[in-house]
């Protein structure tokens, strides 16, 4: 294949994002876009009056002509129409999260396998250039090995009304957990409360056990005053705070190990606040999600695996499943060994 | 009582402070200041010359002229002291946390009623500026209710070889949480993790949760390369965010209440980030520890109840002692009605 | 008039922004864009295909259906186009700054008001949220007497090859000074330095100074490595932080009042740091030139004086040529009284 | 000499703070401290008992034991003061600013040479972790060739009777720009206001001018709402973003040169806002004022020049003389050559 003809669905929040990155892609020819809502197809026409709106998702998976389909509808949506498009033998790429739940995601990674077909999740943050430059600290093991990740995403924001805060807000943080470190999770805790009559969780809290002495944490929230888009990442050698919420200055490396200096710990000697220079290096500002678009496309036309596959999808979706049995039963853990 | 003569046992980190505080206090007379270091002593002897130094912490607590004892020792010794202190009729003021354990603290409250003798802990924070602001805009309903109370206390800390982290920086913002939040916690759940071969957790996490739709959070660490210090308290009309570390603008009242507008949320408008006036109140700048030290003294003089008394310091304990349980028991719910 | 036929001349880097608000006015139809350059014209046909491209100006000026005509070319041609335009009985508005001299500015103003034509600058901070709260703050009293305004406007910016650095960043709040403070300025100090062999200034310094107690300055620099776009407003009840790179809090206002401490302070009383509470006020988060482009076209309509008027934008002007007349003669005062 | 016999004279706000650091240095024996004050007195007694206090001057000039006498007293008693004490073959060390007049320095050091005494300024943040790395980042040639200099040092302050902000604030900058940078300054410009029926400015400008293209500005204010002591220091290679109220991260260093780029510039091609990582160095935490009295008293045993010689204090003092006739004589340049 040289050029791969490629077809979205859905053209609401995040769709006119993806049509607009596939549309640029190169070796891309964006087709069609599905939407059912007449007046999203009108802005559609407006924006790309070259590619053909249609209300039915069908008209594209079963548009012999289209290679590939892009799938950007609610999370319930994900699992049918993903496996009615692989079944016509179209490449898929998912808005995240994957799908609502592993067994799904499963079945999906398997028709994949047998058809030979490209199976992708949008993991946008993925692509962007503070996650790879995080991925190269770590990689070269330049901060040692990682021995915690704690994340905050929290602001006044949207309560979903079909999925709690964890769905919606996690899986960003999930994606650059899972892709940064290498180890799986052994287990998770949750907690969290809903303010809503629907008991939908809009602040929660998460855990996620590993084996090693790894520890993940996650404290997500659609009802702070405040917006906080941040990580840190510690290793025995170096620290690092990666704050989204910086328009130039995203990530910060401390020099910071504490290894060497656990028996200077243990006999109580101060430690001084901050043990070496902190640089903050140059990030690239590339748009991520035409990495995504990019990504989507070569590994059709290549034959490779991407960068967001869909077994990191569904890692992501394994924990996501496992906190919402966590939340149920009051914080117990739940093993997703 | 007209004036209140005083001993303070343990003269290392804190101990200073308070026989600085209690020096200058009106009311009050600061007799001897007991340590078994005799480096300790010399320091006392240069800047109070006028103070009894002993080696032998039961020199204070026989001396007949002395009416009250203040220990600031560690938290394993401070039940035996506080109960000699007690039998031998002195009011007692402990450093935070009260005692290792509930029973203990149970023992030392039932002491001091049948005695008649103040019992106080030395919750310093209670006494800070913010945290009176904060408690008046609680009280007066500014806030509406409370719905929620998220904490962050991590730095790059001394790691303790006998508590662990939650012991070591929680007491602090539970002594705050207890005091603001009038509703008694349900339970708790905790995890966390250690990197040093004692097994003494160095980053955990903690729950508490209320029958009500109350929830508080609290994230402690010793090996964060940034220092944060930082609370937010979320009522459906207003939110504050408290940052300690800010030198004068440590309140932040954001007017962003989301009670009325659940209906919206839940038909997915979209709601703006900021929904009115930010403003931070001006905030006294006394030191707190002399409010601490006066409180003590006039408690005792006036036979009144201190701002931090016994059942407050024991509900922080009570908070401690479960989240052992729970984090051993790998996060489990532990109920504490 | 009921509907304004408008060309806009230069479709630049700023000419697209003007394009795209007019297009989105009310009342208002964009007729046509005239550029030089083929490839901009193309960008054009792509993005408003029912607009037409015309490579010459005079298209536009010349064209009996246009009534108004915008002129966003570079600031030497501003003179020779905006009077052909007004020659030709077109209402005008000029990119900022107006004119490059006094002179041109007197002479497009007289040219107005004999033919009854409107004549505005697109000083787009005057339609900004953050500047109309502040005129609400002076204009109430709330602030007091303003007795100071201190800005600056400092990055890694362009070197422009023909104009300065006072003429590229400082009109920008010289506007927003003219239009806060109603007092006309006596008279101008600028100092600055050259890093390139062209000999136009990268960083200046310029004070303007009143007939009152009234003080103004500006720092302008291409070649600072942080960006900083802060204006210092101090009245004598109350002083304003206007930070316009705070996403949303770009207005601070200190309680924070010195006229009645003034006794005070010559005796030596120490000042407390801050004196009152902080408040950040709600702002309005409209595209400001979408503003701009409304009240021309309103103005013409109605007959009334746009809130940007070629006065307030000759004013601009007066102090930038004032400006380079001081830093020549090594930040002499130059009076423009 | 073994050890320097030493006298204090002054004992207000910031005489404690030299008494406390020459009393806790090696190879010095602080003998005497004057005031008139009787309850200043009272205080040195209380606080250092073994030290003479007496309330007159006279008594410590012409105590033939005391080898190095400290001025501390208001800035227009420093010239008599240290030209009887030199008389007295005394070393002497003087608060900054070192004199109301350059012809008062010029005849305290042509004293101090004849006499083959010791005289030094107290310009206590020439001896801070910062300003250190600083000048070796300037040394080391790592910044490149400095080009501009631009600190602001703004806050609610207290007004002084009578001197101006620019002799009160600026002296701190000036110390550091002339320790820095080699180049001496040919001309000065200052602009200011005063709020005061005394004319006395509180808020002032400053531009010094080089005979190369560097630069160097002052913004000093005591009627700021917020406080600001920044300096922002530009060479061809790298530039320094000074915060000094930054807790530990006093100093950014950015990799962002401009020289090899001008003709890119010139051409108008767009920067990028960073050009590579930042880097925040770690800086030690001595307290400055020991250094100054280290350096004191080490200067007079080994005979050898302090690092804020007099020669150096001397050159602050020609700025702000220079300062003060430019600024009433409304801005015109002042040379200094």
């Amino acid at each position: 294949m040289k050029t791969v003809n490629l077809g979205v669905i859905g053209y609401g929040y995040w769709g006119p994002n993806l049509a607009r990155n596939f549309f640029a892609a190169n070796d891309c020819n964006l087709k069609a876009v599905a939407d059912a809502r007449p007046e999203r197809l009108a802005v559609l026409a407006k924006v790309f009056p070259s590619v053909k709106g249609v209300k039915d998702a069908n008209d594209i998976i079963n548009d012999p002509e289209i290679d590939a389909v892009v799938i950007a509808t609610s999370v319930f949506t994900h699992f049918p129409l993903a496996k009615k498009a692989l079944l016509a033998g179209k490449h898929v790429m998912i808005e995240k999260p994957m799908t609502a739940s592993v067994a799904e995601a499963d079945e999906l990674i398997e028709l994949a396998i047998q058809k030979g077909l490209t199976l992708m999740v949008d993991h946008t943050f993925l692509y962007t250039g503070a996650v790879a430059k995080m991925k190269e600290l770590i990689d070269s093991k330049e901060v040692g090995t990682p021995r915690y990740f704690d994340s905050s995403r929290i602001n006044l924001g949207l309560f979903q009304p079909d999925v709690n805060v964890i769905w919606d807000l996690a899986p960003h943080d999930l994606s650059i957990l899972t892709y940064l470190v290498g180890e799986k999770p052994a287990s998770i805790n949750a907690t969290g409360i809903s303010h809503t009559k629907n008991g939908i969780e809009n602040i929660a809290y998460m855990t996620v056990n590993y084996d090693s002495d790894f520890i993940a944490h996650f404290n997500v929230s659609w009802t702070s005053p405040v917006k906080v888009r941040q990580t840190l990442i510690g290793g025995d050698l170096k620290m690092i705070v990666y704050n989204d919420l910086e328009p130039s200055e995203k990530i910060r490396v401390y020099d910071t190990g504490y290894n060497h200096k656990i028996e200077e710990y243990e006999n109580k000697i101060m430690v001084d606040y901050r043990t070496g220079d902190v640089y903050i290096p140059k990030i690239g500002t590339q748009e991520a999600l035409a990495g995504v678009a990019n990504d989507f496309v070569q590994s059709i036309i290549n034959k490779r695996e991407p960068r967001a596959n869909a077994q990191l999808g569904r890692q992501v979706v394994r924990i996501l499943e496992a906190s919402q049995v966590s939340i149920k039963n009051n914080g117990k853990e739940v093993c997703i060994r």
